[in-house]
């Protein structure tokens, strides 16, 4: 399998119920917070030792298995809709965070980039 | 670039700034909901047809592929550490999915399932 | 300060921008959805006993006062246009709740309604 | 009805089901991002029009007005736990946007802070 095959896996599933009128990159972008939403509250009450176990639970790793797939699945389709290709943005978007997180001046601090860019301005 | 070399990256991205005790599952799903939020910023005034367009607009072009980005990105840090094969879940739910939804019952509805289940029930 | 008088000084607020025709409600659901997203932000990386201690550093006290404020704004200006009385849905739940989770089978677990669901249709 | 009587009855609430101990702020955030989530899938697929009339369905008016419900009662809970007074903060932030939009700058268009902020950079 592969991110491309199953682009087109979604877009013949979409097409054949004839709902890719409802596949704008707005209703995408919500159904993806949807099941964001999903997937955390399958989270909100553990600790974080819970939360790296949650997968030794059979029901629990069959729930958080569905719900990572379908925020994946809303993601390909967004990116599909909009012509995005997710894999070439990422690995950009990775360079670009190795120069805004010098590991020098970020090692074992969690920052936020708005932290960074307020201290650069100072 | 594949899935598996984009997740080696992140991996050696994290160990550098020693960044791994951060990413517990539940904190990467917070994450994940901090992306998904300034990807709706970006979206929640527009009409669908301005929706449709946005990548015309090269700023908003490069908005949107970064948070697209960063949305792919904490996705498969999460998929990494909870050892989640996000392409095999993926087809798998896409399988499920076209059981759970018959084209000829949903067509050219939107429907959610669970709406689906209160009628089969019924 | 009371809620009715918070959306109205909203109201005005927006009438005086002409901003009405963008809060539909789908549009206020995405921007509640933004400032949800920021404030997890402010959390995602810190421990439950960090969370806890947050307003303790000033910078901090200042982003989640002002996330707050922004997920409650947009609640009211939901529950505004749609017109919901936000303080009586919300006494309604607490009793649907109360009903939902008979404290002497959830005393000390966590648990979700559909989880109960479940137990109770097998 | 009022906000600080619904905090004390979510706070008795939690405290006859033994649930204080999962509501840190962080967990917290966590569920209201579950609940945001829920209500995005109600909205997710209408058209701006169709959400505007969602209340005149019945069987939609009562899941939104309990989806609704929920975010505020986290909300209040999050509140609660942080100290934080809604009322107060709300009011001061609609007095900070005042400022921060000037209406004779932004009337009639939809803008982010921080365009205002890179324009005003510029």
């Amino acid at each position: 399998m592969t991110i491309d095959r199953l682009q087109a896996l979604l877009a013949e599933f979409a097409a054949e119920r004839q709902w890719e009128r409802f596949h704008t990159p707005k209703n995408l972008v919500m159904a993806l917070t949807g099941e964001v939403g999903e997937l955390s509250e399958l989270f909100q009450w553990l600790t974080a030792e819970e939360s790296s176990a949650i997968l030794d639970d059979p029901t629990r790793r069959t729930q958080v298995e569905d719900e990572v797939a379908d925020v994946f699945i809303y993601l390909l389709q967004l990116a599909d809709v909009l012509r995005i290709d997710l894999l070439a943005v990422a690995e950009a978007k990775v360079r670009k965070n190795a120069q805004r997180y010098p590991s020098d001046i970020v090692r074992g601090r969690a920052v936020k980039s708005s932290d960074l860019d307020r201290n650069a301005r100072d």
